[in-house]
């Protein structure tokens, strides 16, 4: 199981890695993105498990048969944020085929299907909508806006997927593909530092019971666009007094994020800004910022983002919600019986959006294993996880599916329904 | 000559205008530019004119020749910033070969060599650095950095040649070009308000005395490049008090930026923006940003700029000098003769910078004509003169050419050399 997860890691280790930053650009529906799938269908293939694409193009790969009873469902996404690092998704996707693997040199047959997932454009760094590819088969994207939703060049994805040899007329709710999801279980890098940090606040990097974790909950979060006016003209010509300076208001947007999530005790984050026309001589017409806002706290992740818009209005803006995810409690049967399963595993909630986490809105039983990350560094190059926590992880993964897809229990949720 | 200005202009008005915001995109070695080239050849070629490149790419077309005595030059660029407007360039070069027109109406034949030049790359949207024509044949910039000048794709100046189907090994200082020029007279569009307000403070768009000014100098300014770091992080998963925000730091650079220059009497401007990696969802880990500082008084531009280096240094930044342009002062003959021909003018100075005030560093006797501004708007799609201004531009170029050229004064400068 650690050669073919190797093995597999080195070989996604070069695809869509940009040589300037070290970082990943692994975009939905572009060159890199196929590569990534075909890399996927190749590994499914050599497993003897056919992929099949649902109406959002996430790719499945079932052993047995989904359509006789629901299944588990193990796997991540293999697309990337703008200069991300190897293992946000990746870890899931490369572990979930390594735990297949993992089976059959035990000579495990699941009695319950077992189905491998690629989710498609999990990060939104495209089309700017996250969990796009559970978001469209559950219905919490519509088909539509879908479509229409466009990149930095103005391609939308409709045309993106005709470039890409799919029809965008297909695109949209997959109630069949959901139905085969009994159980997900979808294992990541960790994206904080609370598994290498021992109870007294000092690294432990060693502790092989800290090497895994099982997610409780997904934090509220949501993501905002402020579109500040402004006037364009010339930088060296037009008084200060008769200035309309969109940068102005971007200033005090980003302040107003920072200081009111330090007071209110959440997160808040502008790391993505348009700027009109975008010439170092001329003043800026326009400038849109996104603003990223999230806490365990409902009620101060509102605060801070009420604020902040009140910064914004007080500049002229304009502040539209784009996305908005209350609490997503997973499972709590499903997160007892991974206790049961790995009961070292501390029990960690996190500030990261997951397809795990809209398939468990959608009502789908689902839960998280996450993988320790020395740093806490995610959506870097600087992201990384020792090799021997990455197999640990796996051998997790392994325990979990042997259980779930046992025949003393053949409902994954181990409950009469 | 009406005629000729009113279909030129409309010629004009198509190319390389972005049907979405209405503004001009037109940039340096790009399509866009071939097509005003090759329009502006056709231009003079249509008049008898032979058009000439220099090594920098300036288009030069002479009436009689300027290697028997230096002659007497007028026109300006063709280029624009981002969303530009119409008028900033394109108004001097139109109204220049209209120039040439009124001329021969008249049947006046210019006993000095006359030239109409079409600067290349005059903002420096694409490469970074302003005046770059100009700048390299007077040895202002020099050839290998600006082969070496690199553009928002990564392609540099010289791959720009070779794709231009130049060679960038032939780019460089030109002496002989240079030669040729005894006086530079470039017509600008106004891109403050001076000409537009009566003495009261009321707005006059009426008085034909303020349709045209004369320009006296241009103020000093410079262009600077803040390097603020951060760590790249998940927006979501990362405590406050763990993260290193870029986007924090260019908050303080940009009020800071405000602010000093308010207090301090100049123009100060943020325009340009970089944020690395740019996603919604991870925390900014490099943003640079770009510093347009102008004033009259040197010192009080060289404060603010001291001061917002401090603020961004506060933030770990490093920056960098662009570019640095002390007060040029025109030819106080040339402009004392052109107020003797256009008594009625007002004197103006300027905090743009021009291809005049590179050539009169260098010790070409230059000057300038601007044409009134209704709002001062300038680098954007707003920027507007109205058709009688405009006309009126092209007569007080007339009577300067005619006067500049006149046999009666061989010598263009009007003083023994």
């Amino acid at each position: 199981m650690t050669t073919s997860f190797d093995r597999m890691w080195a070989e996604l280790a070069p695809v869509g890695r940009d040589g300037g930053t070290g970082g990943y650009r692994r975009y939905a529906w572009t060159r890199t993105d196929h590569d990534l799938r075909d890399w996927f269908a190749g590994e499914c293939a050599a497993r003897g498990l056919e992929v099949v694409e649902d109406r959002a193009g996430n790719q499945w790969a079932w052993w047995g048969d989904p359509d006789a009873t629901p299944g588990v469902v193990i796997g991540s996404h293999l697309d990337s944020v703008p200069d991300g690092g190897a293992f946000d998704g990746p870890l899931g996707v490369v572990s979930a085929l390594a735990a297949v693997d993992a089976l059959r040199e035990a000579g495990v047959v699941p009695d319950v299907p077992l189905g491998v997932v690629n989710f498609v454009d999990e990060e939104g760094a495209r089309f700017g909508i996250a969990c796009a590819g559970s978001r469209i088969i559950t219905g919490a994207l519509d088909a539509d806006r879908a479509r229409s939703l466009s990149d930095a060049d103005g391609i939308t994805m409709a045309e993106a997927w005709r470039r890409a040899g799919r029809d965008p007329a297909t695109l949209g709710r997959d109630d069949e593909t959901v139905r085969r999801i009994g159980t997900f279980v979808e294992l990541h890098v960790e994206q904080g530092k609370a598994l290498a940090l021992a109870p007294d606040g000092t690294d432990d990097l060693h502790d092989p019971a800290r090497a895994v974790a099982i997610g409780t909950d997904i934090w509220p979060h949501g993501r905002w666009r402020i579109d500040l006016p402004g006037e364009a003209n010339h930088a060296g010509t037009t008084r200060i007094e008769d200035r309309h300076d969109a940068m102005i208001g971007l200033a005090g947007v980003v302040q107003a994020a920072r200081s009111y999530a330090v007071s209110l005790g959440c997160v808040a984050t502008v790391g993505k800004v348009v700027v009109e026309p975008g010439g170092v001589n001329a003043i800026p017409s326009h400038v849109t910022a996104w603003l990223d806002a999230r806490g365990r706290s409902e009620e101060a992740v509102r605060a801070t983002v009420d604020a902040v818009t009140a910064e914004a209005d007080a500049h002229g803006a304009t502040t539209t919600l784009e996305s908005w995810t209350p609490t997503t409690t997973f499972d709590t049967g499903l997160v007892d019986r991974l206790h049961g399963i790995l009961p070292e595993a501390p029990l960690l909630g996190t500030g990261a959006g997951h397809d795990a986490g809209v398939l468990a809105t959608h009502g789908v039983p689902s839960a998280m294993l996450f993988v320790r990350n020395p740093t806490g560094i995610s959506h870097s190059p600087a992201e990384s996880a020792e090799a021997a926590d990455c197999h640990h992880g796996v051998t997790a993964l392994t325990a979990v599916v042997t259980e779930l897809c046992s025949r003393k229990d053949l409902d994954p949720m181990g409950s009469a329904r």
